[in-house]
């Protein structure tokens, strides 16, 4: 039912621009983020495979026809457009910046090109599908940035917003560098390494503590890590180390973790398990874990949960699709909207990366920028995808990179840092002789 | 692949559970939230529909029985698991609180008993699912307290956290007592009512801002809703103005709502529109609608989006699913964590509502609590329902009476006040003595 998964405004536009014979205009929007949250300093783009997806199999099944049909929104509306709704499949063209991308306010993630009623209908899903996959993905930036090279496993799909989010959450923490997930379907869906081993029901379901040890020992072998904090943590580590290889590691989710990661790095050391590694989970965030690391807890990896899952501190972006231009016949428009604080810049862009800052121009414009790459490039075409699309291993890669590149003050997660965005002449000047005529008719 | 949708660790230790011969012993587990997020006085259960849908349909493909095979952490596992594993299906009993129950920290949502590994792997999507919509229902309480009367309509799903998240979010809102949803999909699927008209893109996509209205007016007639701030907030009133009947109302997306609302329903009064509704919207949450009506805004109905559909200001609940008894053959256990500041209570439990207080005792003590209701009833008997689901609606005003019954102080927005939860005498003594011996074998 994906085509219906939108919000009705979207389709009670498309039956009006269908009645007003705007059907076949062309239309561009662009899908960009207002303003930074409190806490980031740059966006990572992510969700765009997921938006690919949508757009190569939209279509309206008859139940969802039949719907729409029987609400008094549509009684006005002719049988033309249903006939129409059941025949429509997505024939635009899409520009996006690579999933990975480092991304700042006013920049379009996204471009879509097509017929008006097409174009505008994706609004909803294509909102929500990358703006949820780009909050996670910046705030997994930063948990990864924190942790220094240790490696963040992504603990957070039991407080993900349903259970369709948490391989999606699982997948864009993946791509800005976490190690992999606990998330079996992201396993298998998205070939993301998946990590686990046992919950404090393990250790309750057994008699006693070391039987429970033992059980878990003779599965996992070398992949054991004990969850010691059931009872006590100081004595589940030192049952951990009395029972001695194999073992990967010990977990630790409640208490103070400077001071246990310490006495239990202790107890394993004193029992010869200086290769075992200390794992901690228990409401982690990028500054939790600089606040452990810079105190010297002796933590390899950091399991993170409900922080990362939901991006807690900033669980939405200001993430909009607006309608920059227009084509009806040998007419070409740019539009904008000027509402107080909530204006856009009229006509499809394109970005230009430079080493201390980013220039936004328009995207046919013959621009001086050719020294740098453009961020937004083609990824369907009439509706079919321009090349196959990259594995997510690959992009995390690039991602990992990207971010390494960034300016340092923009990797710092104690401190704003505002990236320098310009306009090109061209575009500061259209949003000006638009501002003063509403809407600029051209060529 | 809803089955593998859960957390990796869950499948380790069904595993385990089924190597050390544990898979029939008969667990009891526990959804409950821990604490209540720093906003909130009580929270409204929400989800379960979703999670009986889940239990009734549990089943692993063979794709994901291929993919666990796959993993280093399975290698040790035996062939009969992944055969035991492809005919497994729910078979358990479950309790829970009928959804729109107002519910304080601590007392089960919902308790899952039944076979070890069914009860054990299905922890992370009842999570998942039952915390979300929880997290989403309880926000929407605090909108519609503070909108007195007035309607709310849920507009997030752009917002929400992936796609599937919005039609679940406006499923949450409705139950609390908005009046509908803008997700199309979501008033198919739950016969929510949906609402919306036209955004900033409908009129840019004309020549005129009048253009664009006159023909929002030929395609919905009396259900006409002008969106009026695209270029100029009190010209596009005065236009609707201009334009007269039929029109059910102007919305306002941007500005200085108090000042723009007063003014339009002048502009509206004056053109003798007094009928004619005044629509808001631009990132409201519970507090800015108070402070609105407090203002003498001449307000009629409210879009909320962002802060619904995410909970913005608490988008996460610190929901945990715990083991709290557990049978093998004739002993039965109960069973408890001690972990610091993460303790849990042993024993089955069931919930008796007082005006002033709850009172949380064991399921099987013959309390002398008969004037109360008993909170938690059953749902499902050996994986079949007991009875049929009841519909959204009935279950909404449910909701919207037991939110009017309770006292005034927990139902206040903008003041914390805390419910008095007492432990059954029982309940107080079991707990005690359980941490005395860590895990207490009775029968």
């Amino acid at each position: 039912m994906a085509a219906l998964n939108t919000d009705l405004y979207e389709l009670t536009m498309a039956a009006g621009f269908f009645v007003a014979g705007k059907a076949e205009e062309i239309a561009t929007f662009e899908l960009s983020v207002r303003r930074l949250p409190a806490n980031r300093n740059f966006l990572i783009a992510a969700g765009l495979e997921q938006a690919v997806e949508y757009l190569s199999g939209l279509r309206f099944e008859k139940d969802e026809i039949d719907y729409l049909r029987s609400l008094s929104q549509f009684s006005r509306v002719p049988d033309e457009f249903f006939r129409y709704l059941s025949g429509l499949r997505f024939r635009g063209d899409v520009f996006a910046m690579p999933e990975g991308t480092p991304v700042f306010p006013g920049e379009p993630l996204l471009i879509v090109r097509g017929p008006l009623i097409e174009a505008q209908i994706v609004e909803t899903f294509l909102l929500s599908t990358i703006a949820f996959q780009t909050t996670i993905a910046s705030k997994a930036a930063r948990c990864v940035i924190a942790a220094q090279g240790r490696s963040i496993v992504e603990f957070g799909s039991r407080r993900a917003h349903s259970s369709g989010a948490g391989p999606l959450a699982a997948r864009a923490a993946y791509l800005s560098g976490c190690t992999g997930t606990s998330n079996a379907e992201a396993g298998l869906k998205y070939g993301i390494p998946v990590f686990g081993t046992a919950a404090h029901s393990w250790t309750m379901a057994f008699q006693t503590e070391e039987q429970s040890f033992r059980s878990l020992q003779r599965l996992l072998g070398e992949n054991t890590i004990y969850l010691v904090d059931t009872y006590d943590t100081l004595e589940g580590a030192r049952l951990a180390a009395q029972l001695g290889p194999p073992i990967l590691g010990v977990r630790l989710d409640s208490g103070d973790l400077v001071t246990y990661s310490r006495q239990v790095r202790q107890i394993l050391d004193e029992a010869g398990l200086r290769t075992t590694q200390i794992m901690v989970t228990n409401d982690l965030n990028e500054a939790r874990i600089a606040h452990l690391l810079s105190s010297g807890a002796p933590i390899d990896s950091f399991g993170v949960g409900t922080e990362l899952s939901t991006s807690a501190d900033a669980p939405a972006l200001s993430a909009v699709y607006k309608l920059v231009e227009l084509q009806a016949g040998q007419s070409h428009i740019y539009t904008a909207k000027y509402s107080d604080n909530k204006a856009t810049l009229p006509g499809a862009k394109q970005v230009y990366r430079f080493p201390d800052r980013d220039v936004m121009a328009l995207q046919n414009e013959c621009s001086g920028y050719s020294e740098a790459d453009p961020l937004l490039r083609p990824v369907l075409d009439k509706g079919k995808p321009v090349t196959s699309y990259p594995f997510l291993k690959e992009l995390r890669e690039n991602a990992m990179s990207a971010i390494q590149e960034l300016p340092s003050d923009l990797r710092r997660i104690d401190q704003a840092c505002q990236r320098r965005v310009d306009l090109s002449p061209q575009l500061r000047s259209l949003g000006d002789d638009l501002r003063n005529s509403r809407q600029l008719v051209t060529k």
